[in-house]
């Protein structure tokens, strides 16, 4: 096994170099963090699982024509991306209120926005990720006017495409964040979706039960983290790899 | 002394019914308080200062075509406003770094800003008026786009007016924070420029020593408001008062 050279070592998955140039290898681990790093777990099949459904999602989104950094799926814990600069911001979008915009605007968990919301955190670990606003990411030039428009583009196609992809299986979509950076082809920069897309970064509540089946469990101690994945993605027809094949250990690109 | 109906007590001013329909009588209390209500004390003077200042200000403003609700000065303490419709939106404008910005984003005290920026915090002491970006207010209908466009032309059309007017006076315009309403006239809705402009709502750095000409000094326990706020009048060549009329109680209009 020819192990390549790591490049970015996160807190949900590293980054290696890609076996050709302007390609990176996504690795998924299975360890969970919230609060900021503040709390730490390794969650047995957790990555695996997320790999799965992420590739499951970029791959339709590839197929819409919304622009996404996704090659392939490679193994069980990697899939091949296309490098980009990672614009420095997470961009939230809410349908339903929950999390920080209960606490910030006093709303009860659960409330009906009255139409979606897209929302902007600086990535600065450091600062804690604060909400900012399109002023301060144009005046700090984090992005200009235009990329800024491309994204809440994108943001509101995945809103709208996710939306009905869960609903068709029965989970609604609370909220989601999504990562974009600037993809470089000869002359042309286009912005193009990043990262991932699993129930790590989305809020996704059973429509019968209720039931949380996202990284909330983990946030709030509910346990049944994998189980809640794994029901995702087997109500998504992904096939699902053994409770055994889970835990594998990391396989890297040769 | 015909004292009037009083419509609103706030922290810094309260409201009284004014002589006609669709107007009130704006008071200026000696009242400071920062940290959401947490800190206050009684600083006299600081009233009747604040009205001089904010009426100077009004009065260049409407003079320049920006609107606003402000009619005339009364006496001491009082001026006579339009009746708006308050926007329920602090608007601050900022040019150098101070304040919660700076701990928002990690940024040094005085750090001079790429260019103004523009932020909006939800009028709500009990969520401790959160910041909210343009798409929370649109879509909890606290302002539509168009309104926001005006408030945000009025509000950069404002700190370009109050950038030179006060450089001109040598003291800088750190960043300030107004309220904007909407005024019905007959069929007509407009947005106009409400409350006060003083040093209890502006940053305001003397250009040579730096010292703090504005709240900060009761905010950071510095001392000496009052005798700020009355060199930031008597630069503007405002006609001051002596230290004896600055403590007259209240005079209502008849
Ligand atoms: N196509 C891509 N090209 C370059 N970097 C990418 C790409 N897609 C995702 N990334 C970055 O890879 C990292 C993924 O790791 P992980 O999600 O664990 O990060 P993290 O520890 O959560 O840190 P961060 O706060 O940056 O998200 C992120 O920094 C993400 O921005
Ligand atoms: N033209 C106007 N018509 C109606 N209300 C006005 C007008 N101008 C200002 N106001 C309101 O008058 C009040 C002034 O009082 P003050 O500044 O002391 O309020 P406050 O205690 O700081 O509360 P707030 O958080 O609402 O500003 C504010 O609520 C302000 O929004
Ligand atoms: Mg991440
Ligand atoms: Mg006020």
């Amino acid at each position: 096994m020819n192990r390549r050279r790591k490049i970015y070592e996160g807190k949900a998955k590293d980054l290696y170099e890609g076996p050709e140039p302007g390609t990176l290898v996504q690795y998924f681990k299975d360890d969970a963090t919230a609060g900021n790093g503040a709390k730490h777990e390794i969650i047995d099949g957790k990555g695996v699982l997320n790999n799965r459904i992420s590739e499951f999602i970029f791959t339709r989104l590839n197929g819409m024509g919304i622009p996404t950094h996704f090659l392939r799926r490679l193994n069980m814990r990697e899939q091949l991306i296309k490098e980009v600069e990672i614009i420095p911001i997470e961009v939230v979008v809410r349908n339903v209120a929950a999390g920080s915009l209960c606490k910030r605007l006093g709303l009860e968990l659960g409330t009906p926005l009255p139409r979606s919301i897209i929302e902007f955190y600086y990535k600065d670990d450091a600062l804690g990720d604060p909400l900012v606003s399109e002023e301060h990411i144009t005046a700090f030039g984090w992005a200009t006017p235009p990329e800024l428009d491309d994204i809440m583009s994108l943001a509101i196609r995945v809103n709208d495409f996710l939306t009905g992809l869960f609903m068709g299986v029965g989970i609604q979509l609370v909220d989601f964040k999504i990562e974009c950076g600037r993809l470089y082809e000869g002359d042309v920069m286009r912005i193009v979706l990043a990262d991932e897309i699993s129930p790590d970064n989305c809020r996704l509540w059973d429509i019968k039960t209720r039931n949380k089946l996202d990284k909330d469990r983990f946030r709030e101690d509910l346990g049944g983290l994998v189980d809640a994945y794994r029901e995702v993605a087997q109500r998504l027809g992904i096939l699902v790899e053994t409770d055994n094949a889970l835990t594998t250990g990391p396989r890297l690109v040769q």
